[in-house]
């Protein structure tokens, strides 16, 4: 007998805008949509606007809905449902988003951090199904994370653990905006990683990557940095693999601390594609403990476009 | 009524010597001895040696034993009670310590790794008692460490976890024995650092360190730079601060990763008391992220002589 297709409802916190879909247990999304946030009007225009979205997507289609799953940014209790001073959330404070939701659609509702709930999307649905343990790490203007041990998210003492980009590579490295120095995120955070190639091309006048943006270096993307090494830029490639140096500096590191030795990559910059990956696996294969060496795993995220809606749907399939 | 004193065999398993105390619930050893453990000799005569001290110190006391604690040395599967190629232990393979014991002597036998140990006989003995969750970091030559999460060691998938040593402050540092680069242990492992102050030195001519050693830089020990240092020597001063940085700067990214705030300082390194502590927790609070900077601890390990027969036998009154 075929196991019964069930639904869930997956919104995607952002700051700018909250992403909705109807997903089902295999993970494909039968509708979505999106609208603003609002988050500069305050907390109860952004719950409105939540629930607004809420109405919208359950008039589009009729499936039963087993359940709601939020990813916020921020710090999540997920036990009391609350989510705490998202960052770009003016007013926020605390509050308890998963009993409002709940109790306004009588549907049952989870809350998680949006970087926990990319990792549980890739348990679920993604790259990381055939694994029990795993640590994700998300690339983009933040670099964030999650971890996986033993089919469970590790949340640490607080509900704040997973934060792979402020893994500091460098005592005396460059400040970070958290305050620290030397964090992964100051060097391959988008814009700083846009800095340093700017500043560097400096020195690589040459470079296809001004080619490619006409000299107008504003418009540097990971995706122009992708398209010059692929058109056999040296510079490009120097960039790449010195990223993925940084990335399997870290990963070593959370190696050798964890005993986890499956990686996931996804996010904006993981559009670096193979060549990324496999520089990153190649160094935590240097670096890392001899006994782990062989067990080493980097893996492109599977979900991309609607990672977001996804993974908070997942929360809902997730047995924690 | 006053609870039933307990007593447990704890075994610490080292490279030159095999130590072994009657320790009772309270933290209080009855008695102890030590044996060498001539590891040179292969492994049948390693346990021969451990069957030796066994009998030795039961005979010296009559205590009702509730089970054996060994900590060793190499990754531990502690379910099956093995001790995997522990380093400094020719021909070991991969060895059941924990079955050949137990049906020795018939008394219930449990094994982990000796940094783990460390950690268990902190929280039940030490400095972690009060605590649910802390990092326990030991400074010698070798940097090793141990979580507790929740009550519980975190062992990671195969029993390898808790290498704090071996998580790396600069990608692009120094080479560790490991395979690594950069790892804390190539900074502050005590051959490392001897190695290191001594090349200081030659900019330092008028350091205590060189009067206290009469120029004999082989005799610098962490002790001695202490002593320099509580004396008013400036650069023995900057050695300590440094590795304080150092140690805060590894302590911050596991705090953001795992979101663990409490951390204990063990091992002879840590001689060097309260500057460095105060060192390592101002780094800390400076780096790490803003909700948890007020609930950073960094407390002195309060096991020191006998830490490792304490670990062990905490093993027997620890429930996992």
């Amino acid at each position: 007998m075929a196991e019964k297709i069930k639904y869930a409802l997956g919104i995607d916190l952002g700051g700018t805008s909250t992403k909705f879909g109807i997903v089902s247990n295999l993970g494909v999304i039968l509708s979505k949509t999106s609208i603003p946030s609002n988050a500069e009007l305050g907390p109860d225009e952004v719950i409105s606007q939540i629930k607004k979205g809420i109405k919208q997507i359950l008039a589009q289609k009729k499936a039963k809905i087993k359940g709601i799953g939020i990813g916020a940014p921020g710090v999540i209790n997920n036990e009391k449902g609350t989510v705490e001073y998202p960052p770009n959330f003016p007013g926020w404070g605390r509050i308890k988003l998963g009993k409002i939701i709940q109790k306004e659609f009588g549907i049952k509702t989870l809350i998680e951090n949006d970087a926990n709930a990319a990792a549980i999307g890739e348990y679920i649905f993604g790259a990381g199904k055939k694994y029990n343990s795993f640590v994700m790490i998300t690339l983009g203007t933040g670099v964030g994370g999650g971890i996986i041990f033993n089919n469970k998210i590790y949340r640490g003492e607080f509900g704040a653990a997973g934060e792979l980009g402020h893994i500091s590579i460098n005592y005396k490295g460059p400040k970070c905006k958290c305050g620290s120095v030397g964090c992964i995120e100051a060097y391959i955070g988008i814009n700083y990683l846009k800095q340093q190639v700017i500043k560097e091309l400096q020195d690589n006048p040459g470079s296809k990557i001004l080619e490619l943006v006409n000299n107008e270096v504003d418009l540097i993307t990971p995706r122009i940095i992708q398209e010059a090494m692929e058109k056999g830029d040296e510079f490009a490639k120097s960039v790449v693999e010195n990223m993925g140096i940084q990335l399997g500096s870290v990963l070593t590191s959370v190696s050798n601390l964890l005993d986890i030795s499956t990686f996931i990559i996804g996010g904006g910059v993981s559009g670096f594609g193979k060549p990324l990956i496999n520089k990153i696996q190649k160094t935590i294969v240097e670096r890392v403990f001899i006994p782990t060496k062989k067990r080493v795993k980097v893996l492109p995220a599977k979900l991309k476009n609607d990672a977001g809606i996804k993974g908070a749907s997942a929360l809902v399939f997730y047995k924690s």
